[in-house]
């Protein structure tokens, strides 16, 4: 995934706060799947968060050289979380 | 833990709501405790919700009998998340 | 999902061994899926754990009523993490 | 914890192969954890399997510089682990 690319790519792929972004977008996806399969009440504010993450991570993403299929699968996962969070 | 008392409990320990509140409630503690453990700028909100979620559980153990020390911990989870969100 | 449909379902859906099997399963799926996507030199032997705690799912949903999707998914599961071990 | 002590350090901390081997003891940790809490019967193989993984990760961080509380972590961790398994 993200992670395993950008350790390979090394340099800029693995500045911390460019990293760190990426495991805070993987545990945000993780936590929002797991609330929308438990059918949570909860899963719209967590599912708005997980899109915020995901738009930060595609514009973090866009900085770098190379990550255009990055950008993109962000993108998309942050209007699946807004489609979701507004959904009841 | 809460999960695994209440299987065995059975009964109102294993009606959907409560127990789905559960489930929520441990993916929720683990979304933080990784976004604490990383550092992220994203735990204040994180540690929000789960302050709000541990609340919610405390509340619905607290209509069971003999939950006590679940109402105990869900409070002080709750407690603690609400100072991590509190800290930069 | 599967933890979902049982605690509507109550009865022996929510049976201790059998939720805390489900459980299990969901657990060890995550882990696997997590090890996959790192290129884990570990792969191997989680995704056969998983494999075994899936057709253990299955079997354990056989005996239910209702719970045909249940096991077929199981089955799908145990299959797909078996040729997954078996891959380098 | 680990992983973000190394992004900060960056160079051979970063490197794929040690980067990634955390990443899997993290996750690794994570599974055993939840179900050694979840009473689960697959406790000791995920124990066992969390063990050696953090015994791997003490190789790999004993090879750097200025790893020593890192090293001696992974080494309780693959201790308790192990007594985990040979637990009931």
């Amino acid at each position: 995934m993200a992670l395993t690319t950008c350790l390979e790519k090394g340099g800029p792929h693995v500045a911390p706060d460019h990293f760190r972004l990426m495991i805070d977008c993987a545990e945000a996806c993780r936590a929002a799947a797991a609330l929308m399969i438990n059918h949570s009440p909860y899963h719209a504010e967590f599912c708005r968060l997980c899109a915020q993450i995901c738009r930060d991570c595609a514009a973090s993403c866009e900085e770098l050289d190379g990550m255009e299929a990055c950008v993109r699968a962000c993108r998309q996962c942050a209007q699946a979380c807004e489609a979701m969070a507004a959904s009841p």
